[in-house]
């Protein structure tokens, strides 16, 4: 069994607010994430499958595919929108880098053939990441 | 005569718009930039001074004060802002990566002491980059 | 259960050597690291913690409380020192990669709350890396 | 046990094709890596074994054997190469992401003394990557 | 004046060789470089362009307009060939990172409007670039 | 005439310190910088040179060559030192990244054959450099 991961990134924006606390309450727990207006990240994600090598053309799966799905399925869904405002998942649940992973990991799961998806992990900056596997 | 560059980055967002002109003519000239809840990116500034270096410390300026006025004057004005709504000379001009160097050059001109600003560049992301030099 | 990683670094120096062994022979082991004097690195260290999201916050740990545990416990101990000289545990114990990430593990390893420690990653350069998971 | 990864690189070129399938049915499975020339990567592996600290050394492994290793059997063999057309194993198997990981794999995994390997982790570029566990 | 520049990358293979010389003598001169079947990078490529920010878009070009160009001119000439072979100017004229920023300088140069071009920089490794200014 | 740079990376330790003043002014204005342990960096070293392309090999300089240069005269001179205990010229002089750009610079102004030296910029770390132009 190998393991593939590829790259691919989107810019957003997001805040995170809990609607029911008061401007400082939301300052006290999300600090200068909690500003009303939001701010933006360029998130980098690596989507990773894995299964065996087809004996034909050497891939766990064609490059073509994966890519074409990551494109239709996550990098226009979520590049150049304001998370909260733009996509109906986070009206509701705040978009902090782990609910993105979850969120990205259950809209691919059910669309790969041949493999299986291993695990989605999301870097909001170089210096903060989080992964998921399901 | 050295220059010394010093590294600092902040995440906001933005969007590009042109107030007269309709929604679908700012998607023709600003594309996914356009839309209107803005995204946002992690912006990488560069900051380059140049001066002799003073034979006593070994330095063209002290770090500690480079860093102190670089994080006043640029990095608490712009971290986690969205830049249309939240910094008044954004409100009329484009924070395009190009408006944004001029900006940084303009806050930064006065406040050096013993050195002076050399070149602002400004990474958008690690595939657009905009430089000025006064 | 989700994993999130948290990226910080600190500038150290260190030198590995044998005590009761002649220069040549530690020099023989080591190579250039035995040098007396020691050299130093931009270490960078990757802290990976595991847990539930927290479905308030929407996140497994509070970034502010997870920055303040590695400022308090990691870098303020490890920065801008000589490791071998300055630190205790490393003047009978070879800072090597692999002895410093079992030390850092077991600075960090009950200090968590509501979360677990899942990996320790120190990168001593883009070349070199060690991990350690308890 | 501590898992240690030492990065190494070398440059390479390759192509993607079945020979029995017309040159068109090529393009359609491997688009522009079918191309007959061939095209080239700056390709970056990451080699991680495992094992216990030497308490005299506090090293897994010392770096200068595995370093050696490294060269002897991989970089050498590789750097500077046309991977169909200049190693054996490749004329009959595409030296996809994928395939390039069980190679090295098997070219290391007798080598090692007082560790193992536990992944051999092979970057074609930043974005794809296939990793390999034995 | 602001410049603004743009980094794409392709991959592609090359060999360097002068053909009136014996295998022996091209290997003294070019290493492994000279080797017959070539070996292949990731070249990374900066376009910076200069010129006055429009008023009206905040710009100095727009971006869709220079990704087009370069897309057309450089990436789709140059991607995923072995230079030597695929291009005709390179059948004569070594490819070497020194010779290829003249020939994508000499490819872009009468192309922009409202802009000029500034330089052209193209790294073949991380560890080397070359630069050209016309 | 076109600009090749290079990049070579050495690991060093040391201080900064002003012989005359206590423990406590020295700290006033070094910071940490001034423990008297002293701490190391992985420096990156970017040496710029330019000069005609010579028409047979396509090269401004041969990469061979250069590096042959830079090993001997810079590498070898700083690699794994303590700079303030083991390079004569920084016994007086603080090595800040400012003088030590101008100290590889003295090391190389006079080794070059067919080009000229053009450059050095020193890394410290990823967020801080120094130029020199001589």
């Amino acid at each position: 069994m190998v393991y593939l991961t590829r790259r691919v990134d989107f810019c957003a924006s997001h805040r995170y607010r809990i609607d029911n606390l008061s401007e400082e309450e939301n300052f006290n727990i999300f600090g200068k994430c909690s500003f009303i207006h939001g701010h933006g990240h360029n998130y980098i994600l690596e989507v990773t499958v894995k299964g065996d090598i087809d004996p034909k053309t050497g891939m766990v799966i064609n490059l073509t595919d994966l890519d074409a799905l990551l494109k239709e399925n996550v990098v226009e869904v979520m590049d150049h929108k304001f998370l909260n405002l733009d996509i109906e998942y986070f009206k509701e649940i705040i978009p902090t880098t782990e609910n993105m992973v979850i969120f990205i990991w259950d809209s691919l799961k059910n669309l790969l053939e041949g493999c299986s998806l291993h695990r989605v992990r999301l870097y909001e900056t170089p210096a903060l990441f989080a992964d998921y596997y399901g």
